[in-house]
């Protein structure tokens, strides 16, 4: 079970990168989502991390592909207001490229358009996504069975929630607030793992 | 004396792309500096213009160097939170790189960092910088003489503010508000050109 971890947009460069650095041992990937935030604040950010020892492997630069390209990082994530898998692979065949979908529809599109893996959500009830209703992990588990590419479930994964996912053919859980915005960060990740473990995930699928 | 249209960030991207394809005849180049607007959207805004027969030539993409690349645009402009110029540079040499600078020695550190062309301002009074000192048209002067990549002035740059400028050396003038917010745009862009005409500048200088 792949681990990703979503940064929140709502911190400033000083303390996402403290906080980031706090649990990027424990996560399998990190996506820097930071929609308000200029190329420059992106570069800072990447390169505090990658001065610290964070691997390159592990960033997923949300969007902002240019920063991808010039820092020479291997993982892209597309959500819906960005380019098209297509555009991105045409210019860079060998970038690993993340899409985020709503329904089966958008699943089967992206996977046929050439993601790499889709990330489906909000699948649980989350402040992030306050006043939509969650869709479900009946879907979760359709999407999972209907695509070949791994799917990453976010969306109120919280160590409660979390127990409601063995039988569900996730590849990995992606988490936001619950760990980024934690008072600990790295106590809010252990809690996700031992959850995980307890439900009787694997460290890592694929 | 080269002509720059700058987007104002605020038109949708109907309006916009109907503006600037009222207008994109009489420019030399059209800056698409839309902060606060999405990849897709700029992608659609600059697929409107190429489809109806804008040339790539002549559009330059501001900050969004990954809209550049993707759709092959020869031109990226840089303001100050985005990326340095070297970092694109070493991306991708053959992209015309412009910058944003503010005084003088942000002038020569530009030109030494290796951009083709910088944009100076704002030289005159004008309501998107409302609380703002002009810089004047003398540190546009003293700018224009002590750099050999071309200069252009942008800020309150309108029909009455042109007469200032012969005897300055600068290569260009840009220009946001006064065309693109115009009731008519076309028209507005002839005023401009009419004042230049009559400031003794020709019609491009480089």
């Amino acid at each position: 079970m792949e681990i990703h971890i979503i940064t929140d947009g709502k911190q400033p460069v000083g303390e996402l990168t403290k906080r980031i650095l706090m649990i990027h041992e424990e996560a399998d990937y990190i996506h820097i989502r930071e929609k308000k935030k200029s190329a420059s604040e992106i570069m800072e950010i990447v390169s505090i991390l990658i001065s610290n020892g964070v691997s390159k492997s592990k960033l997923v630069i949300n969007d902002r592909l240019d920063v991808a390209l010039v820092n020479q990082l291997p993982n892209i994530h597309l959500p819906g207001h960005s380019f098209s898998v297509g555009k991105v692979r045409e210019l860079e065949p060998s970038l690993r490229i993340g899409r985020s979908v709503h329904s089966l529809s958008e699943a089967l599109e992206s996977e046929k358009d050439g993601a790499d893996y889709l990330l489906f959500g909000h699948v649980f009830e989350t402040n992030s996504k306050a006043n939509l209703t969650p869709r479900g992990i009946k879907q979760l588990a359709e999407i999972c069975q209907s695509v070949q590419i791994p799917v990453i479930a976010i969306g109120g994964i919280v160590p409660n929630t979390i127990s409601k996912l063995p039988g569900v053919n996730v590849s990995g859980i992606a988490v936001m607030s619950y760990v980024i915005a934690s008072e600990d960060p790295h106590h809010a990740l252990l809690e996700i793992k031992d959850s995980l473990s307890k439900g009787g995930f694997d460290e890592k699928t694929f």
